[in-house]
């Protein structure tokens, strides 16, 4: 069975299945478990599972999110720019030296930039790109070790930073919301018994739900740090990353952001004094826009409108073209490091020449009178570059490109200035970020989608508010809001969580009529084109995401029809090379347990047992010569932590046992490990229902029961695999996939 | 079976089945109904269903709850307090007539309270109270007619005008909510035949589904009107409203409070002259708080945690009062209509003497200098009340006890005029309005809750911050934001949502941290004691709430333990007389229909009838002499729409049928309307697990089927009232419920 390969599921506890494993180990061996916990020996520790998380360790994941993400980038980022902008300025002020400071600027960006590759395609390819989509598909239930391992963790960090640094089109914020997340897997993992790092607490997340919980938390803490936006957090983890919604989970995220934000608030009053670098600039909200209370008229309306349409266009278009530049890299990518690598340098090189050369093509302005801020500036992040120019004089172009992504926006944001850029040099810009933000996404780095899919919205906007700025009286830069929000909403496809970051970003509650207009109008517009970026991202990389409904073809198929291979089921004391043997010649995780006669009349299905358990089984040894039961026995071997669900990439492996070849003619009871309780479906139960059920309980595994009775009682097992629609088209090519 | 009476629920088609009744059609007729549908003589609604709800109709939820909601209740609201301004100002201006002011004052009270009474007394006893509990129980599944009737609209709108002119310490949010609801409701019923207003979209909310979603919709609505935060209201909807979370939802909810923003704005726009009363103040931002940007140490932080405690006991306190003052009142209301009248006036009497006699105990205090406002106020609405004192002088406690809540509210929270208000004045109210608010929920007036629990929240705050003026450099009005959100964190329990009503009130982005901070103390604080004030109402209404999880007591039981009652069944081709009995004698909604030789080789389950399509098939007379499958001819005589859920209270009933007695022995086929794909769970499955699938999916009934082969094949039906812990506890008295 090829397809239930890397990707697989490991365990079948089930989302909202709050008692799933607790109520197993009572319904199987309840005598002897119930007996064991009254007599008070050892705390059975699944049975304590149904006490909430106490709220310490998802602080924990705040606490610790927090300061790794906002302190990290932002003071390297700085330490960087500050070297950068010193070899450029430096050479553009003296003339003739074009070359020279060419070569520097795009020297320090190669270099940078082949750092970042090289971390990612060496240590973790996994950490590559924006990290939300993972995110996403974790939360959906696809459990791939690497994705949120340490490795991709360290690569995350560093990479990002070195990303953002070698000036690349790409922003902090996905390569947070994932930094986020692998913090909290790692929160989440038990500890290390190795290293002696095992917490009582830590043992709260040994199943599947409570470390989903805290890798939500962890999404959330990520976009709060990322945009300051604690409430724009929770309702990202919410709408986006999480695949289910539950009240308690709303309130752990919120406490989560609510930690963050604290940290960040103290952390920022920490560095005011400016030791940070750029890290306190902005205060809490980052662009605050005090524009004054916007009066509009029903042109400007219809203007906003417009914006919003050709915005979703545009979004759409932005996704359709990632995707098919991810397309084309990832047949470069697959050649091997060499290639990623080769292909991030060419990438740099393009960047490097775009906002080095793409300046030439703007004139220089005369500085406004009356300016607080020195222009043209020198030596530091600033809006008034003076590259080439006359002293006294400024290259708006060179501002744009040339300067931190967190200035451009804020200069873009800013109202009152409609002088400061040309037209053409907002075009300019738009198309060059445009053209470079989908080239750049899908190269071997650390790359968040927001910052670019921003940075063309507000120049598109800030574009459209000049164009118009005669006939209508709103600002450019409530303009450049708008198309920022327009842009988003076409790519991302957010509705409220954009809405409230692009809010807490802004501090301007006026606009948010406006705002909304602008995200549902582009929404609407770009889903009539395509799917949301990340949505395709999942889907290009060929997670085997589970989707909310059901497809429409789905009901013309009952459940029989999708089930395949050939069934391995146990007998409920079964011999242990029939085990060992089925254990080494599937990949399946989960085998049905059917009792047989003596054990009961006929043939019955007794539930269902999953391969980890059976390999903890395995090890413990406790086999009999005869086929009896043994399950009082097997139980007082074993504690209850013996069978939670191990730490990523750290339970028994098959090579782990030692089973003896003469050990292989003994019989095992399964019972004690069974779970009786396995949800079930009748074969001619609907598809599209089945997968609801599949869907809304969070399943791994579910049971086919035949209609009539028959022996064997199952008549197969369905997974995740089974219910995507490659693998029902594949089966049924006939169907169409869209009645 | 008595305990399926009134609230019982009436269909089948769960939450997240999008495509059961479609599929059942196919399953089922599946050669003729797909016959028909290539024929293409009648477009078979219920196979379009699929489409999704296009947004026009949702569009015109939020289009049709704003108007009506701001401009009526605003309206009204302030003819009557220039009305009751009048009369008490110019007799109180001229001394001595006391008793005559009073007189007036209580008077006018006393004549809205008992019209606001009788509307509720008389006509809609449903719309008494918050309405927020019960939209929570509709959308939990409850599907009671006269809670979103026509008639409770009507009564929720005149009720809550009244009642909030009658001086009552109720607020108009909790209305609101229900009023959006309402009209949301009417929207989904599909129209009237009778008055021939039938469109075409109406036919998508024939379903359980979409038309708890519009209603979600609706809810969101009105908190989005009320507070003028549609955000806020999304998140309403979806953290306090909404059982069940889903993408589209969200963005459904989104696109109606985004049209409920436009309209507001537009119609502040237009009442900018004036014209339209206390409509237009405020602007978008009701109580636009424009502090300095706060800066706090340490001990301001340790301050603002002790609010949140104390805010926290408090909205407890606040929960377990009402809890206890709604049971005795509910043994007074429920003696007939006069006493429900009587116990209004009590009340309102009550409350005038509190409004009217309180003020006496606050001394003068002369007018500030140097003010824009007039000093002391005279004839409308306004901060300073002269209320018996010298000219140029006013009384604090009647400028609070004698003003519109939001001019109260705004007073409280406005910053920079600590001496406004003295202490005593301020504790005063404080306690007035904690007693007032405890005593007035739950007689038989609309009611909400949401502003007498942010009066007596802010007065808290502002008095905690009068006193720790001295050691604290936080603002007042500060703190009065923060003791508002501590008590609504502790008697409401909602998080985000809050925290962005909140936000969207004042539009004070950087108090967010500190907002946060508060709700989650407070939350968590009351959570110690009891739960939100809501669940308490639902729970003391005695609606059938299906929580979210599964109760801890529920792992030691299985499916079969709780099946109850006799089980009746039909055969695929049933006696017209047997289904006709079996519907007289049972208030059951859902039968199992099982298939019997000659139809099958031996006894099967085929699948579940709903009463409300046997009541269809019966008035269609297709009946046949012998026992045969007439699928097809039946089929040919419905439409599709025939079965449609109709809309609330208006399907058919038992006593619409006019079989005579010879058909009774004549035979009809089941087959076509039965659901051949119900969810089923295995006898021995656990309780709590079969009570997490009737909850995720959001059945009304589900099959319990036995776990070997047995005659008959079916064991029994559980519906929602089986997993009620009253039930099961019923059952099993000697289950430890909390273990």
């Amino acid at each position: 069975m090829d397809r239930r390969d890397a990707n697989d599921l490991e365990s079948e506890v089930g989302l909202g299945c709050d008692d799933e494993k607790v109520e197993k180990m009572e319904r199987n061996g309840s005598s002897s478990f119930s007996e064991r916990s009254a007599g008070g020996l050892r705390e059975p520790l699944l049975l304590s599972r149904s006490r909430m998380n106490n709220t310490s360790q998802i602080a924990m994941v705040g606490a610790n999110v927090c300061p790794i993400e906002s302190l990290d980038y932002d003071g390297h980022f700085d330490c960087y720019l500050d070297q950068m902008h010193y070899a450029s300025e430096s050479m553009l002020s003296s003339p003739r030296k074009y070359y020279g400071a060419f070569a520097a600027y795009a020297g320090s960006n190669m270099v940078l930039a082949i750092a970042a590759a090289a971390l990612c395609a060496y240590i973790a390819p996994a950490a590559a790109g924006s990290g939300i989509p993972e995110v996403k598909a974790y939360l959906n239930g696809v459990d791939a070790y690497s994705m949120l391992a340490p490795r991709t963790l360290f690569v995350k960090i560093f990479g990002s930073i070195f990303g953002v640094a070698a000036g690349f089109v790409v922003g902090k914020e996905g390569p947070m919301v994932h930094t986020g997340s692998c913090i909290a897997n790692l929160l989440g993992q038990g500890g290390s018994r190795k290293y002696h790092l095992t917490w009582k607490w830590l043992r709260y997340f040994k199943n599947d739900r409570d470390r989903r919980d805290l890798i939500t938390c962890g999404a959330a803490a990520g976009v709060a740090a990322a945009f300051r936006a604690p409430v724009g957090g929770v309702l990202f983890a919410l709408e986006e990353a999480a695949s289910w919604w539950r009240s308690a989970l709303l309130w752990r995220t919120f406490f989560t952001t609510a930690v963050v934000a604290v940290v960040l608030r103290s952390l920022i009053e920490v560095c005011r004094s400016g030791k940070c670098g750029l890290f306190g600039q902005g205060g809490l909200i980052m662009f605050d826009v005090n524009s004054a209370v916007p009066k509009y008229s029903t042109p400007d309306l219809l203007a906003i409108m417009l914006l919003g349409i050709i915005g979703g266009i545009f979004g759409s278009l932005y996704n359709y073209l990632v995707d098919k530049v991810l397309r084309t890299y990832s047949i470069i990518n697959e050649r091997g490091p060499g290639f990623k690598i080769l292909l991030v340098m060419t990438i740099s090189f393009l960047t490097s020449c775009c906002s080095y050369g793409l300046p030439w093509l703007a004139r220089c302005t005369p500085c406004p009178i009356g300016l607080e801020e020195e222009c043209p500036t020198i030596g530091r992040s600033g809006n008034y570059k003076n590259f080439q120019c006359p002293p006294g004089q400024y290259n708006d172009l060179a501002s744009l490109l040339l300067n931190t992504n967190d200035d451009v926006i804020r200069n873009l944001f800013s109202s009152g200035n409609e002088e400061e850029c040309h037209l053409s040099t907002l075009f300019i810009f738009f198309v060059a970020i445009y053209c470079l933000g989908i080239i750049t996404y899908g190269i071997a780095i650390p790359s968040g989608l927001f910052i670019p899919v921003i940075l063309a919205g507000a120049s598109y906007g800030r574009l459209i508010g000049t164009l118009i700025v005669s006939i209508s009286e709103l600002d450019v830069g409530l303009f450049a809001l708008l198309g920022a929000a327009s842009f988003l909403g076409g790519t991302m496809r957010m509705t409220v969580s954009l809405c409230v970051i692009l809010l807490e970003l802004t501090n301007d509650l006026l606009m948010l009529p406006l705002v909304m207009l602008v995200l549902l109008i582009s929404k609407t517009v770009a889903d009539c084109f395509n799917n949301g970026v990340y949505d395709q991202i999942v889907k290009m990389k060929g997670l085997p995401y589970l989707e909310a409904h059901a497809e429409p073809y789905m009901r013309h198929l009952v459940a029989r029809d999708v089930v395949s291979g050939p069934l391995i089921s146990f007998s409920g004391v079964e011999k242990v090379g029939t085990i060992l043997h089925a254990l080494k010649i599937t990949n399946h995780n989960g085998f049905p347990v059917i009792d047989e006669p003596p054990f009961s009349d006929a043939p019955e299905l007794c539930g269902l047992v999953l391969r980890s358990h059976l390999l903890v089984l395995l090890k413990g040894k406790k086999f009999t010569k005869r086929r009896v039961l043994s399950g009082s026995e097997i139980l007082s071997k074993f504690h209850a932590s013996d069978f939670a669900k191990p730490g990523s990439g750290k339970g028994l492996k098959l090579e782990d046992l030692d089973v003896k070849e003469e050990e292989w003619e003994l019989y095992v009871d399964l019972h004690p490990i069974t779970n009786t309780s396995p949800y079930t479906v009748v074969e001619t139960m609907s598809l599209a229902k089945a997968a609801v059920l599949f869907r809304e309980l969070g399943l791994r595994h579910m049971c086919v029961v035949p209609k009539t009775p028959a022996k064997p009682p199952i008549v197969g097992i369905l997974t995740r695999h089974d219910f995507m629609p490659e693998h029902i088209l594949g089966l049924y090519p006939h169907i169409n996939p869209h009645k």
